[in-house]
């Protein structure tokens, strides 16, 4: 029986890591959804950066860059974190550089774990099957607030882990899984209202931005899971688990 | 409008620490509930240290000293961390050195605010009836475990902010409110039985110390409210708000 555990923020992450584990990097509002979304309309590669120094020196050599902070795209980049900006005419065969205030930054710090895998609700059907499939535990390790704990993270990771243990490949004996999944199984009938309550739904509101939040909680819109290798993110796709295609008006 | 936030772990304590606020320090099994029942039965000062060292350092001066790590009562203390060992017999007009794995380290790390109070389901109405008279911001530290995520923690967290929003003197925009709120409904008819889902629980049971849950979760047995006043635990009692009375075997 493999482990499911729900690490809440980044600052946690030492105090839950597992050299045997994937780690499950979640950020749905919205880098991580915004990832599957540009796999999904055919981006090359993705490499996540930390800083925004190292992003500006990406740039300067020439590479399309995405990077924002507290929801602002910056003046260097090309374009922002709205997973509406990683459309087919901007990302097909691309490679692109992305910097987010929290997302990115959980991915480099995951990225000493031997599996990396990029999940958001619209590949959780995909993704649940392929780690049942695989002999590793799962960490999911949520992206937060500037290592707050936050709503959505939580509860794709409650949905994450409800269809593991579900699959009974999987036990949990951490709080914090146990406590995502009541959660999930909460909001579950009525996902789009339970993130009415999630304060980065206020944040982006504010800045115009929350016309994303009914796409980033659908699930299974793609059947891609993007993959940390060397650093770098690539796709894996299971084409036989979702009818996925891309999607109308991205 | 007061703002009520909750943080999940020490190791979060920094992206939550809020200068205006009560900390209302939680360690539910056990170290908060025994520094209440202490002081329900009569303790005069309980000093709460962080290292071993220090607590040794009190026990050779003559203090009585309660220590314990991972649950287990250490050699050089007089008693561990069972409220039940804290009894009229052993504690009455005492002042106690107090050491634990996780609750009285979270203490220390709110001692740095203005107003510290020490919560558990044991005083949880007498505790929400004097925040709601106060001006100030709450913010509820759970000491979690080893700077994990805990159930038991978490949900009294979510009582109190539940009892606090719903006397209307306090909102709350912080998602791990929110989520401990939204738990807190869940489990409140049957505290007891959501406990069983607790990894601590687990924990407690192998070492034959799981006697102490249905005492640590039944709410109100006391009116006492222990405060912390220059880095030392003393009572505020407040006699109108709960019919409290030592108890019956303790």
């Amino acid at each position: 029986m493999k482990n499911i555990e729900v690490c809440y923020s980044p600052a946690l992450y030492p105090y839950y890591c597992n050299d045997n584990a994937i780690v499950v990097v979640s950020d749905i509002l919205r880098a991580t959804t915004a990832i599957c979304t540009a796999f999904e309309n055919g981006v090359k590669k993705i490499i996540p950066t930390g800083s925004l120094d190292e992003a500006r020196t990406w740039k300067e050599k020439g590479y399309l860059v995405a990077a924002e902070r507290d929801g602002r795209v910056l003046d260097f980049a090309d374009f922002g974190n709205s997973p509406f900006n990683f459309s087919p005419r901007q990302v097909k065969d691309a490679t692109i550089v992305y910097s987010t205030t929290n997302g990115t930054q959980a991915i480099r710090m995951a990225s000493e774990a031997r599996h990396v895998a990029i999940g958001a609700f619209v590949n959780l059907t995909v993704l649940a099957k392929w780690l049942v499939e695989k002999d590793n535990d799962v960490l999911v390790l949520c992206a937060g607030w500037k290592n707050r704990y936050n709503l959505e993270d939580s509860l794709f990771a409650g949905a994450l882990a409800n269809a593991l243990t579900e699959s009974r490949k999987f036990k949990t004996i951490c709080d914090s899984a146990v406590a995502a999944i009541e959660l999930w199984k909460l909001a579950r009938t009525d996902i789009k209202g339970f993130m009415e309550k999630a304060a980065h739904r206020h944040r982006l509101k504010k800045l115009g931005l929350d016309d994303v939040i009914p796409y980033c909680s659908t699930p299974d819109s793609t059947g891609v899971i993007p993959l940390l290798k060397d650093k770098v993110l690539v796709e894996h796709r299971d084409y036989d688990s979702v009818d996925s295609g891309i999607r109308d008006g991205i």
